[in-house]
């Protein structure tokens, strides 16, 4: 795997700087049991995802972390990740994302962090300032097991000239 | 479209007592500002998530709603349905999405509404208590064109005894 390159702040990243196969690793991000409560209380407000009383009789074993919480923390670092690399300056915007699964619960006192590999580029046939590139995007907790992963679609700009 | 039935609050819905085809229609969500502006300073901080200015000069063309927070907003919807319709004493947990595509910018003053159709139930082979459900969830504006779409896998309980 290679690490992520530190970048000068003026740095950009364009479609045409990545290539396939590229992997980094990023992130650092510290689960709170205050934020898993209010982004649950907000946007899911199921009861494992409210109280461990609740979460004790049910999969996750005790206070979880809502999954699209999850994916909300993921995008945050995956932002600070294109900010540090020049590759905001790039980004037009996400497209979707495929084959989305938890695949383990993320709880109070985790620390996460991503690995994307690069699996394809796209150019734009009637567009050709920007391409679409497709990751694979996995999250971790603090144990290097996988708690989410996905396949993200965004589109990027060609670098101008 | 079927509309979503009233239930009584003590109603149970299981796997067993949804059929594939089930139309429903719920959710009345205003989206602020503010709101727009808190998620994305937590979770996307993209210039075009965080001011008009910014998002001029985008394909947004003005402050529009992160991805992430057009899902948690949706989610949101599809807890109190379940709620409303006594799902959600059978919903053990989401297993993941499909196919998730932001089809058009949600902005601040928006009321979105949802539209999910179940497409098909595989009930465990291992586990007999349980089932697999998978839907098609779209996401919906005020003009009804629809502002991002998926397939959302879940896990229902299966009716006891």
């Amino acid at each position: 795997m290679t690490e992520a390159l530190r970048h000068e702040q003026d740095m950009e990243r364009y479609f045409d700087d990545i290539e396939v196969g590229m992997t980094e690793r990023f992130g650092q991000y510290q689960v709170t049991r205050e934020e898993v409560l209010d982004f649950a209380s907000k946007y899911d407000p199921q009861p494992f995802h409210l109280s461990d009383e609740a979460a004790e009789k049910t999969l996750f074993g005790r206070l979880a972390a809502s999954g699209f919480h999850t994916a909300a923390m993921s995008m945050r670092m995956m932002v600070d990740h294109w900010q540090a690399t020049g590759t905001d300056k790039a980004n037009m915007g996400g497209i979707g994302m495929d084959e989305l699964r938890w695949l383990k619960p993320v709880y109070p006192d985790d620390t996460l962090y991503c690995v994307v590999k690069l699996i394809e580029k796209i150019p734009s046939r009637s567009k050709p300032d920007r391409g679409v590139v497709k990751y694979e995007w996995t999250t971790y907790n603090q144990h290097d097991e996988p708690v989410m992963r996905q396949i993200s679609l965004g589109m990027l700009k060609r670098k101008p000239g």
